[in-house]
């Protein structure tokens, strides 16, 4: 049977803000580079405040992937919630210009679009300070059955375990979805969130999912260890398939009986890695909704993120589809 | 007399929507490449529709002068009008951010904070459809005679000729700033402009300016000719100072007795030319209140034109101080 959508993505609907920094700035600010940190109304305003002159454009993790599906090609749905505001009407837009169904009703209320905050330092590194604004207002409601029994794989934030109406949106679609026979896939998004939430998440990825991202540090995070390898070998037992990113030393596919090592591919110059890990999942969703092998579902995750990461932005430029044919994948 | 501002500019407040398109879309939505084209709201949201997904970013020609004056370590005040909203908040963080003084009121009442929509074709050709929002309620009252008189240059958008209220400001502007000994300068902005307003124009050039920037499509239109020589003597005859760009052949500085020619500064390749006349007359009038040389005010608007069109986006990406120094200007 072929799916409507190769992807359904659920996840907190942001417009980032992206300027540069230095590193004084983050000390100055007490940022931690590389991070995500959830931050009020009033510390939005004093932050942006402080921070240099930037420019915007429409992000959120799961957002970012499904904008990374449809440049493959691949047809992608989103679930997530903007206000009625300008930043949500850009959001809006940017989705659905890329053909992404996006249906989820504005939230009606004082609170505006999400935004986040993010300072980009010489080396590409992003720190982001997210003020969720009403994209943490998700609630099951928002989850329409009929779109994710129509995805191949449904795909959940792991940035929307905050919320706890969110994190409620979550275990609907994941049943929906398993009822369907479809797959459910998490990203663990950040090291700040698999640390709030490690019990939670091992008992949610135990019992709902077939798939999983995080890069080493969430990994660690999540097993509370420093042993790579060992983690590995926990995250295999945990659930049938996993792909973890390495930054510049690529990629490891953990699946039950197999492992495969990728490279990442070569990038000239890191302007701004916002984005590299969406775009991976991006990449690697597409391959594996296709039926493509895993070792390619990863090259394609790989190619993706090197796009993302030499421009500033958190969404590919260029169509990845024609890059993949050129890459020969 | 050390002024407290190099340049005070009055200009549209816009901020800009960039998105990639092909030939193909520019003559499905009847637009004439190069140009910039005012529409109304509702063909606004039927044009962004149609668009790609894109990047926001503050814009405005006049904005993105004085932008780039700051950026060249110069001091800059900016006279516009944005409303209380979110695209409204951009603007204003994008201007304080960089040391430009805005305080114009923001005007209140239904309109939105103007968008231009910007396609830009493969070639880096932009293609710009205005939607002024507020932008076009500027009146006199929004010029404080104090930044006008502090200012060695004032600045003036050519776009602001459309509406009525705009005009006299700047015709308050400009006879504060001569009753202070200061100069003013204009740019003619676009050729529909200048089509539009052929007579006024003229008018207001002879009366009111020292220095006028156009490019050759500009000053041909102003003249109705097509021997770019001789449109060069009328100007010549008209103002005392003036500079025309000639996009890869370089500019033309035209004073009452002498001329120069001035070479472009090579790009590796143009990616959008958002800005690049805007960024032409921040290096060539922070170099004019630095005292540099008339060929010299030439390189330094080169170079920063240079600068913003490789890459996207209407403002330059680095400290076009620290690029003037490498280029040993």
């Amino acid at each position: 049977m072929t799916s409507r959508f190769d992807v359904a993505a659920i996840g907190n609907a942001i417009v980032d803000v992206i300027a540069p920094c230095d590193e004084a700035f983050l000390e100055a600010q007490a940022l931690t580079s590389g991070t995500m940190m959830l931050i009020d109304g009033e510390r939005a305003a004093q932050l942006y405040a402080a921070m240099a002159a930037g420019v915007e454009a429409s992000g959120g993790s799961a957002g970012n992937t499904v904008a990374g599906v449809a440049s493959f090609g691949g047809k992608a749905a989103y679930i997530g919630k903007i206000a009625a505001d300008q930043l949500g009407e850009v959001f809006t837009h940017d989705m659905r210009a890329q053909g992404v169904h996006f249906a989820t009703a504005p939230f009606e209320g004082g609170e505006a679009t999400g935004r986040s905050l993010i300072n980009v330092t010489p080396d590409g590194q992003r720190t982001m300070s997210t003020h969720l604004g009403v994209a943490g207002q998700l609630t099951p409601d928002d989850v329409d059955p009929t779109v994710i029994e129509a995805a191949a794989i449904t795909y959940l934030e792991g940035y929307l375990f905050d919320p706890p109406s969110a994190r409620e949106a979550f275990v609907k679609a994941a049943g929906v979805a398993r009822a369907a026979g479809n797959k459910v896939a998490i990203t663990l998004s950040d090291v700040f969130v698999v640390d709030r939430w490690r019990t939670e998440l091992l008992d949610f990825l135990a019992a709902s999912t077939d798939l999983v991202f995080a890069n080493e540090n969430e990994l660690k995070a999540l097993f509370e260890t420093d042993d790579f390898d060992a983690a590995v070998e926990k995250l295999r037992a945990l659930v049938p398939l996993a792909a973890v990113t390495r930054s510049e030393h690529g990629s490891l596919v953990i699946a039950r009986d197999e492992t495969h090592a990728v490279p990442a591919y070569p990038v000239h110059k890191v302007v701004d890695t916002t984005g590299a890990g969406d775009q991976y999942a991006a990449g690697f969703m597409f391959g594996l909704a296709h039926g493509r092998a895993l070792d390619d579902c990863a090259r394609l995750g790989s190619l993706a993120a090197a796009e993302v990461i030499a421009h500033y932005g958190p969404r590919p430029l260029v169509s990845l589809k024609a890059l993949a044919k050129t890459a020969g994948l």
